[in-house]
């Protein structure tokens, strides 16, 4: 890269990227360092005038009237960096546009914050970036303004990013205005498990003959879908950590009621039940970052089933996959009890939780 | 602590706090231990309806017709955890309130986003917790969303936070609506530097007779009688990372004028500045966390001190520092020039970088 004084004039800036390649403790400082990466790196990925403005905050555009506005963060630390199908970069702009879209509502705006360790590649973190970028591009969301924090050599671990996001719920939306009760089905909009295999097979090592890929994408279109296939719909949720187990779990213990599970109707590519078969893992309790759990009515399912499978997802994943999984029971409330392939029945534990760390 | 299951009915949860007292790789994944640490560490410090429903997403109230919404984030890496005056957690509510405030926006909610390394004791979170609560009362705002994370021991810092906040901006506000100008006065709040060298008084042990205690505190108070006084206030900063120098000289290269600085005028504690001399640093490049430069019309500078002085800052400390430090001028654009206290003139540099890492 040239020098640096022509982008950054005034600041008189000695030290350029062509003299230091890697993150130092002085990119974090909040001065000419810290300005030259978000000039070189952040703002080619993610440019848009809210960003550029460069303000302590970044002011919005007016929201539509009578929306409701939905807000949503979650920090991503997953290892490695990259993985088949995407990159920290996809899922921290990707998770936090479909919590957003669990409740109904479409992102207007992302916020990204950092947190480097001492020697991460420059070349590394400007991948990141413009994943994160495209990401944000196709989910039709800008990230219009951020923080970026260095952290000494082994007190970090290379990128972690936190995204919060801003969305508005259409006035119209009913989504939620009925509370879940026996008798709702439960549908699940596509394969689980294979973000969480797709990172753990790289960790371990795994090969198969079709390599398992990240489910990662905005799922907003297809919730824009489902809802209006099933304006009544009760709840949504994506299956992220602790998979459908802990989503389904949630659900239970929320509403009051139990839920059957069909778990032969749980989609599962034969990849990762392949997969989950050698590291001893259940799918159930695998993450998933591009899918959704919906609760719906009983005479609505098909419906939501059709608009479900006809919608082609971004990125070229067909929906086809998505299925009718189980239903809302008076029965053992609080708990997932699953029908097995053989006719038998057991109960869905909630995940406790370390299963599989570092996976988003 | 009595045992868990009568607060987490239905999760058959065989692992308590009384068990485990300090962060296992478990509590980041999104089963049993994740809950629990949300019901009793988060819930118990941040309580409020919105975050009580637990959704993916925070559904917000209504925004008053015709603000404009302010967005902004923040990541909190400050060693140690708790210094003199505050707390990790004190900054991350009050940075992103004042970020939020340097807009002209009533900050609305907040999210906050942990990054805990395994071993971390569960008592120095819950003190953490606490105090963002207490911290989230005092600016009038609730913390509505989160989420968290864990690493390995050795891959962290004890506890990272990031927070985001959706602010309102008063369809009245004017702030920025006039451009800056030649002639121009600048403002700052009170004195500068006291935060950074209260954790780095901390951090080298140095004792003074009377403590450097941080500056942090929520500042839209503040704001909001200097917007009254002045409401043809040209911009807002708080000096953070990088201190005054950086803060003016961003300001300066924004504007695209010069900024003449009076630094005798510049209110300094004597312990700052004697914990300056000592270590060498420059105290315009040490970071407040509780203080603002606003860059106000010259005709209004008076009313607007009157209006920072007068104001008794919440926790007792008084804005009776508040000064006029400086001026625009149509000579040197870009560059802060300052006139020292023998009448001599020195160019103010935008610090590189690496000054003072890890202070916020």
């Amino acid at each position: 890269m040239s020098g640096s004084n022509s982008i950054l004039p005034g600041f008189g800036c000695p030290v350029g990227f062509s003299d230091q390649q890697r993150i130092g403790i002085g990119h974090g400082g909040g001065g000419v360092l810290t300005r030259e990466l978000f000039v070189k790196v952040f703002l080619p990925a993610f440019g848009n005038p809210v960003l550029e403005r460069l303000g302590d905050a970044a002011l919005l555009p007016p929201v539509e009237a009578g929306g409701r506005l939905a807000f949503s963060t979650d920090a991503y630390v997953v290892q490695p960096l990259f993985f088949p199908g995407g990159s920290i970069g996809d899922l921290a702009v990707n998770g936090t546009v479909n919590d957003l879209a669990m409740e109904g509502a479409r992102a207007i705006a992302l916020s990204a914050a950092f947190i480097l360790e001492e020697g991460l590649s420059i070349d590394l973190l400007t991948e990141i970036a413009q994943a994160m970028g495209r990401a944000a591009r196709d989910a039709g969301v800008e990230i219009v303004t951020g923080d970026t924090k260095v952290v000494e050599r082994g007190r970090g671990d290379g990128c972690s990013i936190t995204t919060a996001g801003i969305g508005v719920v259409p006035e119209r939306s009913r989504l939620g205005a009925t509370p879940i009760g026996p008798g709702d089905l439960i549908l699940v909009s596509g394969s689980v498990g294979n973000h969480g295999m797709a990172v753990m097979s790289v960790r371990e090592g795994l090969a198969f003959e079709s390599p398992i890929v990240s489910d990662t994408q905005p799922l907003h279109r297809l919730v824009s879908d489902l809802l209006t296939a099933c304006p009544e719909t009760r709840l949504l949720r994506d299956p992220t950590r602790g998979g459908l187990a802990a989503t389904l779990g949630e659900i239970a213990v929320g509403a009051g009621f139990g839920i059957e599970l069909e778990e032969a109707a749980v989609p599962i590519e034969p990849a990762v039940a392949a997969a989950c078969a050698i590291l001893g893992l259940d799918p159930l309790e695998v993450a998933s970052e591009g899918r959704f759990v919906a609760v719906v009515a009983a005479g609505d399912a098909q419906r939501g089933l059709a608009a479900l499978r006809g919608h082609q997802v971004a990125g070229g994943y067909p929906a086809a996959l998505a299925a009718q999984i189980g239903r809302v029971v008076a029965e053992h409330p609080g708990m997932v009890v699953a029908r097995t392939a053989i006719g038998a029945r057991r109960i869905v534990p909630m995940p406790l939780g370390e299963l599989l760390p570092r996976i988003c």
